[in-house]
């Protein structure tokens, strides 16, 4: 999923993803309900009539950017009270408030608030986490609208123990997929990976298995091997807006002299022919001299090398060549 | 002509333009001699490998932009020498030394280096100027390149005998085309339009007569009704940034309020797709929101609306429906 945080995928239009091949974004309960307003995104006909996206929309629930952009928090059984990053406002989400707001939003998949701790915090904290989403999953489930699918999510921070419980408590109960959160929060690769690896077959198997916020190719790759199935991630288009495009032999910071006189594009193995077409001795250029132009060109090549990247995956896994996949993308 | 003026239309793609249906671009000889550097344009097969333009470009000379951008100009008779607003470096630009660089870009139509004074000035410093710009002329012309064509241009502020004199004057040379310069730099449309109107059938009939720097749909029909053939501008780009929209109901000011549930596209007679699809209430979110995307559909909005009045104008002079046409965007 490419993330349109505020209902847009920052530098491209909706034309763009269809051509890029996307079938599926994610965008934000909580910047969408500040502004421009989930009762106004209502009234238009929902997200997809407002961001011209037919397609699929999933919506995280919120409550991350609770903890990651507001003022003033306060946690209690009943939900968070908080302070607007734009205006100050006292706000208040709950789980029922957070499906309200994606089921006003029409998205076809919500994500159940939880809560998601910080990383680095005390096991306390992350049991706190923990046992304060569990108590809000069933709420969450109760509150589910016609015809939108809710997905359940597994906390525990980088405790095996914790996952495993978590994992357990959330699996139990009848969400439409589950999702890991609580990685990509600030944790090392090294500690990312083994919580991927040890709670990933603790969900089930028959429903979308999607790990949050994750990540370079080489993330992805190896949650695919773990059996996670959906991503969402910023990082195609923020790398992007900071002149650094993927590719097969590593990123390529755009603005480093190597680049200067570089007279053919910077990924020879593109199969993008919009981006494809720049050099990267122009690319160069766009960003030294600050042209909107370049961000858009490297955010449409990085989508469309996570788009190719997904589709490989999905044809390796079909074919059986996962190993040739793996070589293909070592340098990436 | 859409405005490039560092070598890219801000926001859009060559294969934008190219859907927009524009065959002519304009850049800019001061930005892209200090940055990038000419040299390194041309190194890179010239400006239109560079920017992967492959229809026509016209290039300004650079006068105008030292005179508005940089410090400490000095103009002698051999030049303007003048110090580089990105680095405040050295430089030295002459009739010879634009035309090289213009050689260097590769461009198709190449402007003489000429004086630009500022409105208002006095009529000696307007004298001053069309004198330096003649007394330049023949030097641009001695100095073309092969296979590129050169246009002279007529100064004289906004005064008829000066524009008189410099019309004669330039006229009387083997340029290729003529441009009226000059206009556009702060004085009023009451000031503009007779400066037009006398200055425009001065200038010969049989090659290209281009107006510079302007301008709102209404200034274009009144120069086409003078014998204007070319205009480069600004305004439809620089408007779309600032949230502005031209319609044939005037311009739309996308974070006006009147806009925050409004169910469909800006402008009901655009005839382009890729941003009708969007709807108004969408277009002030992306403004409100600060999101990229939001000039990038008004500056499509903006060239897609100025391309379809240039081929109305021709269309009306080719049918003979002028007045119609005056009537069509009496409101523009």
């Amino acid at each position: 999923m490419p993330v349109g945080t505020q209902g847009t995928v920052k530098t491209v239009g909706s034309e763009d993803l269809e051509g890029l091949g996307f079938e599926l974004v994610l965008s934000n309960t909580y910047h969408l309900w500040l502004r421009p307003g989930s009762d106004l995104i209502q009234r238009q006909g929902g997200l997809h009539k407002f961001m011209s996206w037919p397609s699929a929309i999933l919506t995280d629930s919120g409550g991350f950017q609770v903890m990651s952009l507001s003022d003033r928090r306060e946690i209690t059984d009943e939900g968070v009270k908080f302070k607007s990053h734009l205006d100050g406002s006292e706000k208040f989400l709950s789980p029922e408030k957070s499906i309200q707001i994606q089921a006003e939003l029409g998205v076809d998949i919500s994500m159940a608030l939880d809560v998601c701790p910080p990383y680095p915090c005390t096991k306390e904290e992350a049991v706190a986490a923990m046992q304060q989403t569990h108590r809000w999953a069933p709420r969450n489930l109760a509150a589910r609208a016609e015809g939108q699918s809710i997905f359940g999510i597994v906390q525990g921070g980088v405790h095996e123990d914790l996952r495993a419980e978590s994992a357990a408590t959330i699996s139990s109960m009848p969400f439409d997929g589950f999702a890991i959160g609580g990685v990509s929060v600030g944790e090392s690769t090294e500690l990312q990976y083994p919580v991927v690896k040890y709670t990933a077959p603790l969900i089930p198997t028959d429903k979308a298995r999607y790990l949050m916020g994750v990540g370079h190719p080489q993330d992805i790759l190896h949650a695919v091997s773990c059996g996670i199935d959906m991503f969402d991630c910023v990082l195609p288009t923020r790398m992007a807006r900071h002149h650094t495009l993927y590719t097969l032999h590593g990123r390529a910071n755009m603005i480093n002299s190597k680049w200067t006189e570089h007279n053919g594009p910077v990924d020879e193995d593109s199969v993008f022919p919009q981006t494809k077409r720049y050099t990267a001795a122009y690319m160069r250029h766009l960003f030294k001299a600050n042209e909107p132009l370049g961000a858009r060109i490297a955010t449409l090549h990085n989508l469309a090398f996570y788009s190719r990247l997904m589709k490989e995956v999905r044809d390796a896994i079909e074919r059986g060549t996962w190993k040739e996949l793996i070589k293909r993308y070592e340098n990436a």
